[in-house]
């Protein structure tokens, strides 16, 4: 029998996550006879790599990251990505079976159409059949759309069991996947259902993106783009001078050491600079945020045209407008305008939309982004290269200005 | 124009949070080339205060409450439980009118049965056509269910929502009602879905058990015998002497001076004990609770016997048990074995139920536990009142000797 007398903890006491290694802490203080305030403290560690072919069999690291520490039988609930069951279906049912990780798994066919409540409780009724052991982890493979909707199932099981993610596409690599955020839609509501969650791990796996389409990776691209803006001068070098070859190449680096180094530089530039950008803010406290550039109207954007534009094609489009706006309130010089639109372009996206035409839709899209940072717009409009500030005074005829302004300088005819 | 530059946020920085004062803060480490942790800290903090007659005009304590700080003209979305909008809803709605806080009201009917994703999908869809800003606390007024269901629609609802929480039963003005947890059933999985959702405050009105049901006051008593027997010898002893008196009184003190100070003694005990033992253990990093005592079996049992047993009285059954599987292990004493079984019956719960004899139920409910303690089953038990142990090797066959002594002790036929 294991007899263990526990001492009544003091009111103030620590005790270690069995699972996570997070740590938690807090008290309570007394005010008076009949008020409390509970104060409590919480961290929250979790570690991102980039390693090649997680695969391969000669490669421990996914076994060992999935298992970790612990010694008796592995079971795991794998969820994935349908297209990602297609391709590496048998290379990975072969890879946990060398490693005798007994799997299930549980292949999803997802679309941001179908990122909803319905396809948590899929995932939901399925961990219950499979009765996971709580402190166990679930492993979550696939783009931006799979791992958002089961690091939301996993954060409602059991109000949160451990989930890893691996992330398959280039928005995944260096966005969704790496992040705390979960989400689901709801209604023309993006994201609008989830919770953060922090992954126990993350392991970046680049060899996945050989099989990406090219507008995919395009798709990507936008959001390290956006990084680059606002925060990493040289990294937007790099993406005007090689982004056409990161296309190519769907950042396998083909063509030698010197597609390699720059692919690698890029995803390492975009990891740390948005690994660097969430870890202040991980739980968004605050609303000012400098990786919302390209994310004020496109949300809406996004939901509206479902299902032609991709999240970063919406992104592309919101990015251009805003720095149209900048030039035009004498922020950004017409050089860098001209920079950023060109490279938007080069990277195979999109500048302008005939929804952009729409003052109502331009309007509504502004009032719910306000909605949704508590009353202020917190636009992040561009200054120069790497530099932001946010403004709370746009309306929808300036950017109506700006769209029309947007066709006129690229002769464009949406 | 609001035209705020913004510097690059440094590594490590600390942002605080404009709605609920928590503070976040955070940083990288980069291991080696291609590899990252992060490491990120959050401060919660949140008020929890016994108040009188929360709708009378007199009283401004709700209102500032709800409205807390802003100055601009206040909506407020307040979700409630069909039988308070009853009982309370005029004078509810006369206060808010009168403190010029505009609301809308979603009354809702509720249960342990319709504990689901559904009710919760119900709330969201209402918050989505009230269009709630960011920042904007819900409302929320009912008993445990109402709480539960309520606070994981605000938690899900913008990923975190911020919720004020008016508990209206027993349970829920000492337990349900001053924790974080949100949560709805799943299949026969009690409270399987779920979130820590911490409250941005908490009003603990007594004067709401004056129209509650005898039965749903021995439901909360038995929650807080439960803290009593693992912590609170002098409240165990307060239980014994007045338990009677507070049912007959429904807390409310009638029988002037002494009775009130009872009252208000055995809810401040009560209160503060599960606050503390609450605040070391926010997230439940640990999994050994004492307040998870009357928690090991039962889960399973309220929901198969559902709607017959009151969650209180589902635990008042497990904690008869396994003060019984203290004795037989000679743990407790009989004297104290007999005080608690005995206040169990003064405080009009049951101590034994006809589920108790089917060994497969025993069984189950062991198994269930033990996977949602990690392996291992965590079991607390009385060594003597205020005291409690850990163990993991109880077997089924040991808790239907026990029911059987539990029988034959009270004489009952169940
Ligand atoms: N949680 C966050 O912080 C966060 C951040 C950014 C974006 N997102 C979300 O991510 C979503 C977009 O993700 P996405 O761009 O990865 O799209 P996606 O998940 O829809 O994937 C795009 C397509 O590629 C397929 N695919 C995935 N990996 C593949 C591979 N290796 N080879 C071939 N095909 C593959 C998918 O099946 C899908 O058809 C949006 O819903 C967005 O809201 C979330
Ligand atoms: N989140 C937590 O930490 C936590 C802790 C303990 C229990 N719970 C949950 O709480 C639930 C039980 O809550 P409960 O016992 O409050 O039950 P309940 O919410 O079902 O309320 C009991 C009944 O009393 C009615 N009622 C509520 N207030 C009333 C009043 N003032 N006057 C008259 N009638 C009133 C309700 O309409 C209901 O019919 C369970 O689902 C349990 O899982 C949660």
């Amino acid at each position: 029998m294991v007899l263990r007398p526990r001492n009544k903890r003091s009111k103030t006491s620590e005790v270690a996550d069995e699972a996570d290694s997070a740590i938690a802490s807090g008290h309570v203080t007394r005010q008076g006879g009949r008020s409390w305030t509970l104060s409590a403290e919480r961290r929250v560690d979790y570690d991102v790599a980039l390693v090649d072919r997680i695969f391969d069999l000669a490669n421990p690291t996914l076994a060992s990251s999935v298992v970790a520490g612990r010694s008796d039988k592995a079971r795991r609930f794998v969820v994935l990505d349908r297209n990602i069951d297609y391709l590496y279906g048998q290379s990975m049912r072969a890879y946990f079976a060398h490693y005798e990780v007994a799997c299930e798994y549980l292949s999803l066919e997802v679309s941001e159409q179908r990122k909803t409540m319905e396809s948590v409780m899929r995932i939901v009724h399925a961990l219950d059949r499979f009765g996971i052991e709580r402190h166990d982890p679930i492993v979550a493979i696939g783009g931006g759309v799979l791992l958002d909707i089961a690091g939301l199932a996993a954060s409602l099981y059991r109000r949160a069991t451990p989930h890893i993610r691996i992330p398959t596409t280039l928005v995944g690599l260096v966005d969704a996947g790496i992040g705390v955020k979960t989400g689901v839609n709801h209604d023309q509501h993006k994201n609008c259902l989830g919770s953060y969650h922090p992954p126990r791990s993350v392991l970046v796996d680049r060899t996945f993106l050989a099989t990406l389409d090219r507008r995919q990776l395009s798709n990507g691209l936008a959001e390290i783009l956006k990084l680059a803006i606002v925060s990493d001068r040289p990294l937007f070098d790099l993406l005007e001078r090689h982004g056409r070859l990161l296309l190519d190449e769907r950042l396998q680096g083909r063509q030698g050491e010197t597609g390699d180094l720059v692919a690698l530089e890029v995803l390492e530039r975009a990891i740390s600079g948005m690994l660097g950008e969430l870890s202040g803010n991980l739980w968004e406290t605050s609303l000012e945020r400098l990786v919302d550039f390209g994310h004020s109207i496109s949300p809406l954007i996004e939901m509206l045209t479902l299902p032609e534009l991709l999240h970063g094609e919406a992104v592309a489009l919101d990015m251009a407008l805003f720095v149209i706006v900048s030039h035009q309130r004498e922020m950004i010089s017409s050089t860098n305008r001209d920079r950023v639109l060109r490279l938007i372009r080069e990277l195979e996206l999109p500048l302008v939309h005939p929804v952009l035409r729409d003052v109502s839709v331009l309007r509504r899209a502004l009032a719910e982004t306000t909605r949704h940072r508590a009353g202020l717009a917190r636009l992040p409009i561009p200054l120069e290269i790497g530099s932001v500030c946010f403004v709370n005074d746009v309306s929808e005829d300036e950017l109506l200005i700006a769209a029309k302004e947007l066709r006129e300088l690229g002769g464009y005819d949406a």
